[in-house]
């Protein structure tokens, strides 16, 4: 199936997990994954958070985040992905003067 | 942590799942996810295959292809996903006259 994420609803989460500002996506979720485009802006953050039965991945498509990974920060470029594997923590953080545009993939592998 | 493609080995497979030419990807893996930086010349393809305790997401970079999913054909255009849930088939096939980049997430779902 194709995801136009276009279509989808436009979601707008104030301090999402504890983060700072708005985290705005476009979601398709089912039982086994979420798929999500995600924007965001300058100062805006998701807050950390444990993923303990999925993983997430993150592909960078514009700008440089921060991201806070178990006990390190890490710098992501476009073009990187960021990774959280089951039983790890992170949180990501734009701390730079542009937005910046994501996809991400939320599996889960404990059913 | 940071996937950084680039410093991946540039894996060259021919015929991959029985498609055509190379399938020309970088991959980082583990017990969870396959996280992979994918390109397809025209003319090339990942043959039809199914996903049974996974799934897949694909989402195009640049370019546009022809997905088979189950029964019918999909087009998929950069910035759109596609989608195979667990226990559903398909295949990704280049039939332009440039080549595609895809990002593409398969995760285990059943362990």
């Amino acid at each position: 199936m194709i995801i136009d994420f276009n279509d989808l609803e436009l979601n707008v989460a104030q301090n999402f997990k504890g983060g700072e500002k708005e985290y705005v996506s476009r979601r398709f979720v089912d039982e086994n994954n979420k798929i999500m485009l995600g924007t965001l802006e300058p100062g805006a953050s998701i807050g950390y958070h444990s993923h303990d039965a999925d993983s997430e991945v993150i592909y960078l498509l514009e700008g440089e985040a921060a991201v806070l990974y178990d006990e390190g920060e890490e710098m992501l470029r476009a073009g990187q992905a960021h990774y959280c594997p089951m039983g790890h923590s992170h949180s990501l953080i734009n701390r730079s003067d542009r937005a910046i545009t994501f996809l991400a993939v939320v599996p889960t592998h404990n059913k």
